[in-house]
């Protein structure tokens, strides 16, 4: 019943990557609290680099200057 | 003041439903908690089918399979 | 399978007032949508007054003054 | 290391406006709790106005209304 | 930089079992996208079964039924 | 109408501290981007060093090594 929330910089994550996530945090659950895996949810929000921020600027500025 | 986060799977809700959601999510909240539909503020978020997981896969995955 | 986050202050309410939210949203969410009501999860945040603003000042601050 | 997210409605905000945004509240963090700013995480999500709710309505049918 | 949330119910889960969770999720980013762990931030937030619903109603109403 | 949600870490931030960051970021959205403070809303999440994870390991973890 666990609920997981994913968030990432939309870069080009593809369906299997992101099919890799969900099930290996499904079972991350499963082995550590022994968790059902049949109604662990999972949600991944992809979010532009413009609206991500880290260290008071955002991930674009900070990919311009190459980190 | 209550504060409604739905998630659902993007799969074609109409402004009508979305409307008929946050109309009456508020009115439950005024009905069961007497809380001011004036400042009861709700938002809702479609995921695409290959962010969602549940039972360790994506929807995307079990939409093909019929489920 | 829609996720459901209710944030409200912590002024009380009791074991039964959150079963209805519950059971009331997740009736919502499959009369509009035709969600299945299985795989609708509810996760409800009471959160302290002094941690919730509105109107630039806290709920603690607007409570003492009656609002 | 705090983390900070912001909802606002989708309606032109600028790559710079969002940027202001990320800096001030990183150094409000930094000001008044001596947060690092170098693991300070914002995230800000856009949401469309049929997807925003308040007082039992959309923010679309308000904005039609002129409010 | 990627943001992990995962909400649990609160039923026991000890520190141990919560630092195997943040560190396998960390790992589970690096290994499938790469993404640095020194800045992949997780919260792990544990709920009241009065405030868990699933299929309508609340964790502590299945436990009593023996679910 | 923003909604704005802070996640610190649980280590003894004051209510006076915590109205601070409720009316910086309600003024930092109005000069920013004109927004309403009378319907901008803040929720201030305190989390427990056990339940924040970066770089793989609990902040405890982290706090006990003098980080």
């Amino acid at each position: 019943m666990p609920y997981v929330n994913i968030k990432i910089t939309r870069e080009g994550a593809t369906p299997e990557q992101k099919a890799e996530l969900i099930s290996g945090v499904t079972r991350l659950l499963q082995d550590v609290l022994g968790k059902n895996p049949q109604t662990t949810v999972v949600v991944i929000d992809e979010i532009d680099t413009d609206n991500w921020g880290i260290g008071g600027e955002s991930v674009t500025v900070r990919r311009k200057r190459g980190q």
